[in-house]
């Protein structure tokens, strides 16, 4: 097991009836900020909730932060924060509107010249304004992290940030929110928790019990609250269970003292940046093409995800390994999400080759767990996927 | 699934060599109160390893906290922090100098008449001095968790505190302090982590998938770890499991959101006060009989824990269950631990009265996760026990 550090210290208020609790979390006499997407939580009801929590609070609100939340869209809630004295900000959503709300918040308190330092510079973030999150769509862990993605069409990039500085204070998570997501964003939900935990678990054993048996903990999870929350994302019992196993997909502590890869992320992001296809469906475009590619470091690891998710016993380790992989395909089908490129776009020719370029041109010449996938692979792994 | 609210601050520090970074954790400026116990930690290098992390800081000690650290001596700590004008603990030790430590914490910071309230009162305490550990024997999850047991000789009780206020600012965790560990302490760490799970698991089904496969996966890790760590406790990998293990079986995530028992640990601590036997050697003693007569209510999920921590698929859910029970018998005795009242003392006849009496005069009516255990279940148990 390798050294780690690791430490968590968002207030997760979890069930039904939850939001109501706002009145308690947000501190009092703060100026709140409620940020959300675009507007489905004034139909479903979490708008209304949140505000009647709020009926005490001095309360301005932005909507509108897109899916990938874009850098210009989100600068300009910095303006209503100084113009509005805002102490606290809300966010009321899925992993965009809490990426994009984590960013506000360490812009908001940034000295330098631009916000867009906090991208370039690639530090940790130690300070942001302190925020809460009400989640809508289970599926990114950001609710319970200190990471986030945004985007920048200008540049056509999807970029991280993140530090100790961009926990949530609390998040809220009702599974009753889940009755109401549409059947795409609930495949969608699934697909990237699901890629949360093979990223941190696909890689090379390291003996480290406790992360790969939890890490298979929530595979096996997922795979069994799947066929249940797509028939009816209004069970609440599988509704809890879907939202919980996402949280813990990616709020940490699986990653801890083992090695962990996010090509597939990596990789993935610059198909939603070309082309706009949902980010955890880039996710499925990618997986099998690069657990193949990288067969041989990675069939131990795929292996033992087939003995111990799958009851795969039988066979040698590659049989098994090659096993998982087609059962990872086919949980995707199962969600009705496609796993071919081509699926998505018709002008998929000659995406490797742009990818390729622009990993080069950024200096990105080392990925995934080794750090050896160069550019060159990166555009043989995408040209699997067409 | 039930509503839970999950908050764990404590910023955990893992793997070897970690114990110098001490240097920056605890605050600059602080004066040091470091606290320990029989003084094991002066032969294993562990304490010189301390002071020199703390050689830039105020430094005042007290060791001789003794196990199931006892009130008349925590409260004498409270003098030096008075006298020294101690503003930071540091718990150099295992569950009992940490628990020790939380008491003083609280007391410390307490503004009432004697700090026995903070017993009596039986209120969450909000607050404490802020403290670090440093674990050199796993076994309570203390290191991450705010509760803590202390005993109180002159009453013959061991009694509950914690709360929010009562987290580790930091807890460091340095695998190689296993390898000083002798025989029956690794013994008592494995079975009291065992026991830890066993209690939040082992109640009734209520469909909590992910919190099931995670109290699985640390059974399974322990059952793996522990004849290894018998063997060879300098063995690092195997001490990394054994201590992450440890740690993941009490900090709070496995019991969010499903029933909790609890009594094993109720009726042991009672065989501890009585007998002064090891506090994971009274767990050991009571939970055969305790999920033997019980065994209508546990049964399912015992069956559940035979099949998936054991692999036995054979049978109907009694003679799974029934299985359940004797692996975990057999689990303690693997590690040489006793699970029979008789093997630790010869005055054991009339136990089962006393503590059905003590139980009485507390109004401790109904324990266990249906509150339905009463002090004639509890003798009857403890009858099994002999």
């Amino acid at each position: 097991m390798n050294n780690f550090q690791f430490k968590n210290p968002t207030n997760i208020i979890f069930g039904k009836g939850e939001i109501a609790k706002l009145a308690n979390e947000v501190p009092t006499g703060a100026k709140v900020l409620v940020l959300f997407g675009g507007g489905s939580i004034k139909k479903n009801g979490i708008y209304d909730q949140v505000m009647s929590a709020l009926k005490n609070h001095e309360v301005v609100e932005m909507g509108g932060i897109p899916p990938n939340p874009e850098y210009s869209v989100l600068i300009k809630a910095l303006d209503i924060i100084k113009k509005e004295n805002v102490t606290f900000l809300l966010a009321v959503g899925g992993g965009s509107v809490i990426d994009g709300t984590k960013f506000i918040s360490a812009a908001a308190v940034y000295e330098g010249l631009s916000p867009w330092e906090l991208i370039t510079n690639r530090q940790p973030v130690k300070k942001g304004m302190p925020f809460g999150t009400v989640l809508t769509l289970p599926a990114t862990g950001s609710e319970m992290n200190s990471g986030a993605v945004i985007t920048r069409e200008e540049l056509e990039v999807k970029v991280p940030l993140g530090g100790p500085g961009l926990f949530p204070v609390f998040s809220i998570l009702d599974p009753e929110v889940v009755a109401s997501i549409p059947h795409r964003q609930l495949a969608n939900g699934l697909a990237d928790a699901f890629t949360h935990v093979l990223e941190q678990y696909t890689t090379y054993p390291i003996g480290a019990l406790i992360q790969d048996r939890f890490s298979e903990g929530v595979l096996q999870s997922l795979i069994e609250v799947a066929p249940r929350i797509i028939k009816n994302p209004a069970d609440y019992d599988a509704a809890a269970n879907f939202m919980w196993s996402c949280t813990m997909a990616l709020n940490g502590l699986i990653q801890k003292g083992v090695p962990t890869d996010w090509s597939i992320h990596v990789i993935g992001h610059e198909l939603t940046a070309m082309y706009g296809i949902d980010h955890a469906r880039t996710l499925a475009i990618i997986t099998k093409s690069h657990y193949t590619y990288n067969f041989e470091s990675k069939k131990e690891k795929l292996a033992q995800m087939a003995e111990r998710v799958w009851n795969i016993t039988e066979g040698s380790v590659d049989e098994k390994a090659k096993k998982a992989i087609d059962n990872i395909e086919a949980f995707f089908h199962s969600i009705e999400i496609e796993t071919s490129l081509s699926k998505y776009t018709d002008k998929f020719e000659g995406t490797a080759e742009t990818i390729e370029k622009r990993f080069k041109e950024r200096g990105m010449d080392g990925i995934g767990e080794h750090k050896s996938l160069t550019p060159q692979d990166v555009a043989k792994i995408v040209t699997m996927s067409y």
